[in-house]
């Protein structure tokens, strides 16, 4: 390469061919090339904006941050992130293609919805006191009326019986006082629903003790979300406020893995897969209305649902649930985005194990004339050739649209250039990955080996109640299951709040920023 | 992809397919296929060796060392790695292709090295105590005999005028106790000439901050290493100690950017740096005359220098260098194995501002008929597009055979195609990535990116003094600059090494370990 240029004028004109050719596959090229003056002048005061930043708020150590830099562990510089301007500056963002529903509405908000509910109750396996209140974790449950428990020992008084029913809020009224009385009983549920830095960066500093904590989230959510009033209410909050962060469409994973999965507002009986989708659509429909009445119509264009099984189940019970997913995709066609399994890579069942159903779903779908496309996580981890890691061939091999996260693809030569080629699209997940230590921050993120290499990329919020990352940073539109026409019309829409963005930019920082 | 596969079987077939295609530019792909039995066997020990320290040693809570896991921060974790089988297996190692002769031999001998030396004198700029000894840097150098200063107040003294030279012992000796007397005096000494973990995950955690702190060793041990009877033992104990881990061969980076290098006996006059290279000569035929007398000659095979300067230089100034270089390949043919500027990229110049001097050099060359490889430090960052990652683009153009570090390399598709195409070598860093901040631990390096796409690897140990990694992990001969019928041999030696290698593991493993 270049070993017979002898001039500097030959010499620049090779490095700009080497490096167009070397750019070539990154999918944002001919926009970057073709993009508007508004654009330009919208981009220039960004990196002005971040430039200052860097110099300034993230160059100072702050009394409870020391040491802070740009893209540092999230949970950590999440306040100094919160004074930036680069987060009061909310751009359009489309659509949020990966997020788990147990994992969407932070948890004060959520844990307020089960203050509301006297049949939500709570028990611990042993008395709490200071000594254990952090490590021991709350069971939450509604309860049917005539189990209803409003007297007795709270999970705090010296004769509580262990694995005793109580009502929350009671619970949580008569919280010790010595563990922070009520405010400690919520530090204490929120804590447990939540990764704390001291966890994330300290106690459980790899992937794998991290997940312990993780996943013991979902199980402490669990029993809210799943409680019919809560879940119709949860369901409008998070449609809502993600509205209000400026996205516009959502597939959210909902996991379908207990075979029965909410219980009815009784807390006696459960409802029925049938139900949920149903009350799914009603709220989307709802919210719809409501902000067409606002005049914001235009500001919410759907919902899907990403139907999940659990990697911990035998490959033989995931028939009951590939064959669910096919009824339900007939009778709610639009509501059915497409199908997923989940759960820690590096511990549950790889891919593999489950080819035969997966074959069978596929081959019954061609059969019944649906299209339920695979959208598998796959290569969530640190590993290379492992099967965790291998997760990523089977992922291609059966046909997947998309991969939630594929961390590990940049490894990968022949994979990459197939979803380049394939144009199956990444949901990359930044925080997600930092906090479940598959990177340490974001500069040392492999997202811009997976730009450069073609291949394209929807930024997700995986899980943001648990991380504390409410919201998005981007979005593409084009890979979500929407129907073409809406597609069509869900482009055009954001083409409409990209400029008033970027006028938005212009107009407000143009001239009040130092030269 | 796959999207026709019906049957169990069909699809194992192409996942075999498709997993041999993405691994096939790998290397060792087909040394994998054809190892011995011998290979075979003693590869299952070490994996089972591995995989038992991972759930034991690993696993535990450390009193000095919370939350370990294998592959930490190294600066951290090394007293768990010290106790560990895996790292008392010596392997052979091969040729050390990446480290700078100013951090090549541990800071304690250097220091005792310093000591046996009447010429060398300390200073500071201000008077040391209790609240500045942890940021004040010792300035070292050796004097001529009619500056000796052997009375007077030294720097810790309540009357020490500052910048006034005093002799090392007696500084030493009389160092204040309440600073820890002379022992504290080696502590402060040896901790401006290495990192510590407080600084690197601490106060210095970025890559900006660590370089400013690494960058300062250099500084304080230089003053000691460039004086001429340092010098001759300081490279007597490099080869030493790299050939009795394993090393046969050795290219470090020397600096010829201080135009006169060394400080002659007297600490009067300077050397010419054809006398460091007669000295350097000189050394390791010593050396390789004193392991023949032993019977161990063939565990060394001899060292050339890489020629480096500053990238702090003006462009204009660089011709001198490239010149003299000339003059001392002409002159030392078998010595001088090639070129390089060295610097922190993010920081100092890159490599497009020397492109005329470096094109001049190359012409110049031809002209002379002689040959001196480019191996340029180049991508030695977490940049994408920006100018010390497009140093990369530089490296290639200009024809370089090696790349020191190419951490970024794995973000550019196009260049890692040419390095595997062009068989050009990546002189890896692990230990010295994590530490100066590029990467935060092992499992997160990129290193397995770039042998997936089949570039050649030299893992390196880059600074080892000041990271605290003396010896290395693996090396190949194949792209050091050794002469073909060197190789040859080299690799013939290699090979016998290698099956005593693993016969140790086997005889001294197989057996020991429960099933």
């Amino acid at each position: 390469m270049g070993l017979n240029i002898v001039d500097k004028q030959q010499y620049l004109e090779e490095r700009e061919k080497l490096i167009g050719a070397d750019r070539s596959l990154r999918r944002d090229r001919p926009a970057v090339h073709t993009r508007s003056a508004l654009e330009t002048e919208a981009d220039e005061i960004m990196h002005r904006i971040r430039a200052e930043e860097a110099a300034g708020i993230w160059k100072e150590d702050h009394p409870d941050v020391p040491h802070p830099f740009p893209g540092m562990e999230f949970l950590t510089g999440k306040k100094i992130v919160e004074k930036t301007r680069t987060f009061e500056i909310l751009m359009p963002k489309g659509a949020l293609l990966h997020i788990h529903i147990g994992a969407t509405v932070d948890a004060r908000t959520l844990l307020d919805l089960a203050l509301q509910q006297p049949a939500i109750h709570i028990r611990v396996p042993e008395r709490l006191d200071a000594r254990n209140i952090s490590s021991v974790l709350p069971e939450l449950m509604p309860l049917t009326p005539e189990f209803y428990n409003m007297d007795g020992e709270i999970v705090s008084s010296n004769s509580y019986v262990p694995n005793t029913w109580v009502n929350i809020t009671r619970a949580r009224e008569q919280f010790d006082p010595s563990l922070g009385g009520p405010e400690g009983f919520d530090r204490w549920i929120i804590d447990a629903m939540t990764l704390r830095p001291a966890e994330a960066y300290g106690t459980h500093n790899t992937v794998t003790k991290i997940w312990e904590k993780f996943q013991s989230t979902f199980g402490v959510s669990g029993g809210l979300v799943h409680f019919l009033p809560i879940f119709k209410q949860y369901l409008r909050i998070f449609f809502l406020t993600s509205i209000n962060d400026g996205i516009s469409y959502m597939e959210p994973r909902i996991d379908f893995y207990f075979a029965k999965a909410l219980t009815a507002t009784d807390g006696r009986s459960t409802i029925t897969h049938r139900e949920v989708l149903q009350l799914f659509e009603a709220t989307v429909n709802e919210v719809k209305e409501e902000l067409t009445k606002e005049g914001r119509g235009d500001k919410f264009l759907g919902a899907r649902i990403i139907y999940t099984a659990f990697r911990a189940l035998e490959p033989k019970d995931l028939y009951y649930y590939v064959d669910d997913c096919i009824d339900l995709k007939k009778e709610f066609p639009h509501i059915i985005a497409g199908f997923d399994l989940v759960g820690n890579e590096d511990e549950l069942r790889p891919l593999i194990d489950y080819v035969e159903p997966l074959l069978y779903f596929r081959e019954r779908q061609l059969q019944e004339g649906v299209e339920i496309p695979f959208l598998f996580h796959a290569g969530e981890t640190l590993g290379d050739g492992d099967s965790p890691d291998n997760n990523l061939y089977d992922a291609l091999l059966l046909g997947t649209k998309r991969i939630g996260h594929g961390f590990s693809l940049v490894k990968h030569p022949k994979l990459l250039q197939a979803c380049r080629e394939q144009g199956i699209l990444l949901e990359v997940c930044p925080i997600s990955n930092e906090i479940l230590r598959l990177t340490s921050s974001m500069p040392m993120h492999p997202l811009p080996i997976i730009i450069n290499n073609g291949v394209s990329v929807a930024l997700s919020s995986d899980g943001p109640s648990v991380f504390g990352n409410m919201g998005l940073t981007y979005d593409f539109f084009q890979f979500s299951m929407m129907l073409p026409a809406e597609k069509k019309d869900a482009l055009d829409s954001w083409e409409t709040e990209w400029r008033a963005f970027l006028e938005f930019i212009v107009a407000r920082y143009k001239g009040s920023l130092p030269n």
